[in-house]
This record gives C-alpha cells, structure tokens and sequence, in this order.
C-alpha cells in the first residue's frame, strides 16, 4: 500500500472499520476494485489497510480535499458495490475527518 | 478494545500507523501501559487496534476535544513511554484529526 507521509499532505483521512463476516462472497475481488477505484480518482493520495487473524480490520485512506472524498462515495461502480455490504460484514463504521497534525518518524518519511 | 460507536459522537481521532521492529524489548508492557493510561484520560472515548502477522498496526484513538489529546500528549509517564519509541518501531506516523462524519452499520449501534 502507498505510504501517505511520502505523498502531499492530506487533508482528510477517512477512516473505515469493520469486522468480516464468514465466507469471501466475492469481497476480496470487490475490495482490489474498489481500491483501484480510489487510486484512479482525483485527490486520492494514499491507502493503509490492516485486517487481524479474527476478521477485524481497519482501513485508512488519505485524500487531498472533501470534495474528493464525496466524489469517490458517489463514483457509481463503488455506490453499486457498496449495496453488497451486508453480505461481507458484520458491522462496520466509518469517520470522515480532517486531518489538523500530523507527525512521522524516521524524519526523512516526512510529507 | 471499546467501540466507539457506543459512546459519545467523538470529536477527534488520532491515527498512528506503525511499523513494530524484531523483538519486544518491554512493547507489550508499555502498550498496556498506555493504554490503561489512555482510559483514565478525561475525554478519552475508545480505541481500536489491528496489527497483522507482518508487524503492521493500525491504532485509532478517540477523544472528545483537541484539548483531550494534547494532555494525554503531554501526560508525564505518556512522555516517557515514548522516548522509547525508536526501540519498537522501524517507522510510525500520527495524524490527529478532526471527525467530520461518521456512519456505522448495523443501525443500532450509532452514537
């Protein structure tokens, strides 16, 4: 996954968690193309993603503007994807938030 | 870990994407540590962690005010604790955001 500190800095961070539930259901071919969506969209400047051994997963991704964070929400293949959410999830919740600091270590990765 | 979602709306949430170098060297202490101490911060809301098998981790923490975060940054043993950061990651980033939106799914468990 790209890294957002070697990129311009952000301005918003959408943070998404969620918990899988059983079974693929197509999730793992839909998730590479959402996030290849995202990567083809204006003001995407990064993803990191971590899911743990019990389905529990968090994904961060980084975007230049609001205006591109609403715009990626309305892009239609991912507004049609987004429908099958409740056959791969058994709850999940998302924040939009405006990134106000941010730091980074070792000093050379900063944005 | 606590969910959010079951508490208050936050209002802010800080990121901190790490990556754990070989070897504990008192990590797993000090987390627990922190995040005792995090729990008994006023404003403190949740946190929710995800690391994989490849020592990549995920920690989103939330606060009820920027004035939350900046004390538990300034919290003495908090401080301490993180001098010794350069023991247990190869590389980390913070970002202290603001939450702008939230949505989480099933229904029940919005704030």
């Amino acid at each position: 996954m790209s890294t957002p500190a070697t990129q311009p800095a952000p301005a918003y961070a959408v943070i998404f968690t969620s918990h899988r539930a059983e079974g693929d259901k197509g999730y793992a071919e839909a998730a590479a193309e959402i996030l290849a969506l995202a990567q083809a969209q204006p003001g995407f400047l990064g993803a990191e993603s971590v899911r743990d051994a019990h389905g529990f997963g968090i994904t961060v991704s980084y975007w230049a503007s609001l205006e591109a964070v609403e715009a990626f929400k309305r892009q239609p293949r991912h507004a049609e994807v987004r429908t099958r959410m409740a056959d791969w999830y058994e709850g999940w919740s998302l924040q939009v938030c405006r990134v106000e600091r941010r730091a980074s270590w070792p000093p050379a990765a900063a944005g």
